[in-house]
């Protein structure tokens, strides 16, 4: 079966899928994108994932492209057209197409693009044995909270990581404290059973999972606490872990050299990942069309 | 006449010019520029913009998507199609179209892009009254030496600029001194008349007109320093200007709510700037086909 991309309007074959060389997207990295995940044909997290669209789209002081209530509609026939039942939906809306000029041009309309494609259940070896990540400097802009394109420092961290045998980098500010991964928010657990990740400031991306798993974490009488940690406090931490839309909860077993806890996936990953998982189903669930 | 533009091997009509969604110049800002001037059909400084191209696709591991002989050929063609005579040429490449991952895709072909436009002479009231600039704080990553297009900061900040009634906004960094303009380098000129600019490290392009500036001045003997300036020192400054490829020199009067000097555009900046008019004029006719 041929994929489909939606385009400005315009439902397209994916290889015909193209934006004027123009586009603020592809000339200034001045658009932003929301990935989210779809689960037996409905999404997961649709409406935190819309909020987030939103507040990019007013911090960077973009016009929405249509409605919320159009936008949803897109989005259905975009997964609908591709047939996917278990994938992801990524969207991303930029400034429009203007002759190039570093300012907002004026009267330009918004590009919307979406894509839809299915994906296979991750490996179940990365649940079971843990994965690796490798700590580096977090080079990135001071807004990394706006879920822009602007991506590049983070698709370099992630090229250096898989080069290290690493599945995600960690991006350490010049406090010594981790922000996040490239494309995933940061956990650990510390011997006190306390499970720490940073404050949603201006340093990092509120992950969508993110905020399931604080609020899920609190309904089931964990113990939370949003603050930032050090790679040291992360590589004594009895278990680590990363969030993301795509990967849900993964255990961390490896930072840099060092093993976490006993170098397997601990307990508390498990049973967020757990929790997640049921949140996940239940909310795609209630989301059916 | 319409214009053309170059888009992985052909020559099309501007409005179908057009990469795909997943290009990852549009969705990581994957991706290095240049920016040339043309004048009277001939390029200007065309060896260091290669020059710094190859050194930024370097910098990103990135494939040149050709020769330097044959990237001048299609340059030329591209100026040639589009009749310009005044103007500038626009060249784009990133590291390709694959399906959407952070990290390098295996096999991808780098896009390359080429536009190329007439441009009128900048208003003359530019260097008869000079311009303002306003400083904001400088939140880029931290390889703006690297020519990419993840430049929505610049184009955020440039934005504030415009609003504030200002030509360009001066980025500061945390120690208070400038790092540059959101598309041009800044300089000083001293009580001494010494003319300051910032070393080109990683906190600032290396403009081609900033190298070629040094060069002519320390040629004239002017008393050059690359050293940080702070936007105090700006302020008390005898004069200001900025240097880019499409503005030249341009001298700078009021920084902030400051008058620079007298308000009004300084000897050196003008003397400058007839020394760049001069080498470009040269250089041009030196590169005629």
């Amino acid at each position: 079966m041929s994929r489909v991309a939606y385009v400005n309007g315009r439902y397209l074959p994916h290889r015909e899928a193209s934006v004027h060389v123009e586009d603020r997207g592809f000339q200034f990295a001045d658009g932003v994108y929301e990935v989210i995940a779809v689960k037996n044909g409905s999404f997961v997290d649709e409406a935190p994932h819309l909020a987030r669209l939103r507040r990019s789209l007013g911090e960077m002081r973009m016009t929405a492209p249509m409605s919320d209530a159009a936008l949803k509609s897109v989005m259905r026939e975009t997964v609908r057209r591709n047939r996917v039942k278990d994938g992801i939906l990524y969207l991303q809306v930029t400034r429009g197409s203007a002759p190039r000029d570093f300012a907002f041009p004026k009267g330009a309309k918004p590009s919307l693009i979406m894509t839809a494609r299915a994906q296979k259940p991750l490996d179940p070896r990365i649940f079971s044995e843990g994965v690796a990540v490798v700590t580096l400097p977090d080079i990135r802009w001071a807004r990394p909270d706006i879920k822009s394109v602007a991506l590049l420092p983070n698709a370099l961290a992630k090229q250096r990581a898989k080069e290290a045998g690493a599945y995600e980098a960690w991006q350490v500010d010049r406090d010594g404290n981790v922000t996040e991964g490239t494309s995933s928010n940061a956990w650990i657990v510390t011997a006190k059973n306390e499970i720490v990740t940073r404050k949603a400031d201006n340093a990092i991306l509120n992950g969508v999972t993110r905020q399931m798993l604080l609020k899920l974490s609190a309904e089931a009488g964990l113990k939370m606490s949003e603050r930032p940690f050090s790679v040291a406090e992360a590589k004594d931490a009895r278990e680590a872990f990363l969030t993301s839309t795509t990967n849900f909860v993964v255990p961390i077993v490896r930072i840099d050299d060092a093993k976490v806890g006993e170098g397997r996936p601990g307990p508390l990953a498990q049973r967020l990942r757990a929790l997640y998982a049921a949140h996940a189903a239940s909310d795609a669930a209630g989301n059916a069309p």
